[in-house]
């Protein structure tokens, strides 16, 4: 233990804590020139169903291709935390939720994938996308797929 | 524990059990300005072989791009449960619940995958699929395939 | 191709079908002098939940150190079949399954576990065992656990 | 299709939402002569963290070994919800849980596993557990681990 | 208990034993007016090796868009069985079952993977496939590949 | 391509065939001063069923601690085929096996591990083991139990 | 969207970034009555190598039964930080930290596992415990390990 | 035991051991008619880095079209070990196989896929094609990919 | 042990400590005259969030298909170190990477693929590529995907 | 790009490569005070079959509880590597390394598992141990199997 260790007790951090919001934070596309992708999965997201009154949690995936503008990290946790307390059909929420990213960035194309826990025995899953008018994809070049090797047994 | 726990006995409730039917929910699609998918995994499904009089099992998955109707979640189990005492080859009931499918909510696209349990050492899949006349899918914008990541060894 | 392949066209087989049962055969323990286990895995298990009456499903695991007698494959089938249109509940009908085999075989040991699919959001799986008065298990001996291994990446 | 299939559209059901409680409700257990083991595995929890006021998730295990009374799975997802507008540390939370848990049932042996989302990189599990006095658990048999085997390659 | 055990001898079946046979049983495809897929995943298939006179595995995977018939199941397996005392070379064999099945149901397509079983430290697999003269697949609608979903950990 | 290729026909080889045998060779254990365990895994066994006269398939483990001989591993090979054309039951051909072992190598310990196919939509796997009178484990050192990492996401 | 969205730009935090630190902070154990478990998983974590002046990264698991004292994530992750400037080899530098751990919290037990990325190709782990004086575990209550079951084929 | 077991003592084999050998076998393909796939998975290859002098080793997968001629498995082991004693960059060695392949059978299409074990915390992959001049693939049949379906649990 | 071992005592190595380097070495491509995948991947990679000053992790797969050169694999190990002490937003630096690469090698294809360890509850990956004016990819042969088969049970 | 990159060509290293030798180098123990596991995975051994004359490729997990002497990482390497031209039984050479740890290092307990790659269709698995006179282990503390847990679906 080249540096001696120094042991203080738990305070309550001075900055007062975050809260949802219906808002998103953006910053300028650090590379327009490319369409490339960013892709955000968010494995914490809980609403209401309409009919039953109960909450429901889902999985989003947000893949998405930017234009002028990128969607800040921080604010996507705070906009997703703002359907916490929402009543919020599984179809409809997904729609949703696209419709606001697509007017906060106005992206190349964006897909979110919504995986809704199970109910009733099934498993319900959502994929909506958008893709900008006059924007088409570069064709894509076919690489192999390789899964992450490791010279291990088994 | 702020809120103290109170302790009560089970008792029946009061709704009477729900019945399996041969009918299905439909409600009007939240988005019918975009193609977007919603898949439905049912891994309870059972019914007879026609031959043998034995029990069968499946799981099933539906994918739909629907048209002006959904499928709603709850009548889509009683539909399902309805089979449960019906002799049913594996080709044919797979390909009756698609036709059902298409009756109920005519969907631009539906595809249905039912796996069925082993049987006599071999296991049958049957993959059924429809589309409305007309309906073309939008070419499809190729993004990476990227498995949930965590940062987790292993 | 050296022999020629023949075609005709399916037939109901001759034998009726057979039936689900409330019993289950037997047969004399091969190696009775030994203590060893039998495991049993019956991934088709469904019934009726007794307070909504709906059907429930589960996967069944057998595990037994037979005494004098074993239980018969085909009768274990036909007596899980048994159960179709029972009303169950999870804990009741794992322990009588277990009281049955107890009565059928009286094993030096067995062991139930039942799987039982979702229901509300929660997972529910119930072990239940048994063990012969005066019957002791060997001490174990503690070999390594190697998976099956195959010399492949990845 | 042998029966005929009918289409209607998704109405509110008539019977009120279920709620949050802070209650359990019991049932006698069906086979206290038996030493048994109930599982629940419990995937949708929610709670806030008291420093940073930000919602947390948990997936929680309940293994329990019970003695006169066993918990109803409906109270029991009514009793997990009613965490989701409290503040609550992850080790507290737990302990907290355990403590309830035995009020209304006092089991012979019961175990909470709790594993919380990620947190500042750091992933954080707690496993509390409490045994009735005078209660010893049976010496176990030691079966060998098998998985589920398939004859698939693979 | 509410149906009470009964527990009898194991006897021998009155059925003669079924046998392997070089010949498939046919019958109508049940829905001719679709393009749709019939998947057999095969795991016991067993030959000789003509050069070393040892015994060879396989697992075959058969996938088909029926025409006019479909494979009936049972026959299937007794048609794999008869390979059981044949010498067989890999690549030879895979060919040969694909005629049998052409000859036998004439398919619009079909494809069969065989993977054998490691053989002097290499794994070899073979895939064959035909399609009828003039069919044309439906170009395939894409839909996203999502794995089945459950909420839980893990 | 330092070295040149060059390229020939297929001839069939000098040696003939090998054969099923029901005999096993052995070879004097090269460490009879330590207790260590030897495994093989057989992922190619093949039988009949005496009831229906079908075949079966088992996929076996054999661990073994041996004492002053030990099993040499293409006899083992010919001796599981030696089975391939008998009538067999699943609990009886794995105690016989274990029987031969103790015959030929007479171990201070050998545990048999039987997995069979599913059949009837049972899976069946059989456990057995023998120990030599007088012979016991060294208590074993308890390893953390760490899975081949990596340092790759996912 | 019942709430509009709102869109704004990214900017700094006015949080001073946070350090790393050779320090940990402690909070009471909120349950002391019991012996349970808190385990914290830490992926993130690179040092230097003393030998080559490259750097090296590992994998941490902290499994800990506190005694008066719980340590706090946030500082826990400060510290584990603290060692990105620092050479330490994989044996020492994993002692190490346990020997802060236990000065700073002064445990009933604590085991750390670090698993260090590949190098030379070999993969190296260390798992390290220490006990309180005085301290026993109570005997484990054995029970049966579960995965998280899902009713999902596959 | 219907047959009894003899047991005899291990002896070296007559034929004298098998050699590397950069030559590769042929025979003639028993379906040149059809356009099929071969494929091997050699996962024994080393050889040595020209650079550091030390061993490397990768796992290779070769996928061919073949044409007039195929290569027998028993040479393509010989010919993989040809290079246990010679140095060889990731890049040209996987380029040079591709080379030797193309000379030895002339196919219509092949693909070489080499995963290296890890080096210096780099995993690489290299993966190399050729197709015969003029020789195109017909249009693929895009088949649902179906995992090997078990109706296990988990 | 044919061999007699020796045993000494670590010592320092003579070489000094290889350093981070923002430079990049080349080699001649082997096989210019064929378009072939060159695929890295870089799992240990860190550097520093801009906004909260606190370490990121990534693993990084890099795929090319290489001109007249590729990287060099220790060279690209030091590239990846040198951005330890740097600030570097997700997507910038993923995107200044792929620039740098396209500056040393020029490559026909490059494909950067980005996963960062989870912040917020929120997991990033980033995907970027550059193809070279005029390069087209030859058209895919598409091969049936296996994964790596063994023959055992599971 | 806050710094700009540079470009240069491979050139071949100073240093002599390193080389294989039946030698092992040692530290001293930095926590002697304490019983502690390392373990090392080595995926990369390979040696001769002394019968047919050919290679066998391993995958070798040492764990070692140290006394006053621990292995040093480089010089394993280099010992594993000593065995590529030895001809060697799967059952000696394990015992035969072990043997040399043992005098390298008189560890308090060493375990080593050998896993070989499959051979005629059988795999085999050999695993020894030792204990130093005199030791014996601490009373393992049971802790929960936690796996690494992620909060992703799946
Ligand atoms: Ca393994
Ligand atoms: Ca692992
Ligand atoms: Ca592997
Ligand atoms: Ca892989
Ligand atoms: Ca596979
Ligand atoms: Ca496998
Ligand atoms: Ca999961
Ligand atoms: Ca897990
Ligand atoms: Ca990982
Ligand atoms: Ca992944
Ligand atoms: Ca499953
Ligand atoms: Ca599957
Ligand atoms: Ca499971
Ligand atoms: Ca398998
Ligand atoms: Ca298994
Ligand atoms: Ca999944």
């Amino acid at each position: 233990m080249a540096k001696p260790i120094s042991v203080s007790t738990r305070a309550k951090p001075a900055t007062p804590p975050s809260a949802p919001s219906r808002s998103l934070d953006v910053f300028p596309n650090p590379a327009p020139e490319r369409d490339y992708v960013i892709q955000f999965q968010v494995p914490e997201f809980t609403c209401f169903c309409p009919l039953t009154g109960q909450p429901d949690f889902a999985h989003f995936t947000i893949d998405c291709i930017a234009d002028k503008l990128c969607i800040e990290l921080k604010s996507l946790k705070m906009y997703m935390w703002s359907y916490r307390n929402d009543g919020a059909f599984h179809e409809k929420v997904t729609n949703d939720i696209l419709t606001d990213m697509v007017k906060a960035i106005n992206p190349r194309y964006i897909r979110i994938t919504a995986k809704w826990y199970v109910r009733g025995g099934i498993y319900t899953n959502v994929v909506v996308d958008h893709r900008k008018k006059g924007w088409k994809p570069a064709p894509k070049v076919d690489l192999p797929q390789l899964g992450p090797e490791t010279g291990m047994l088994g």
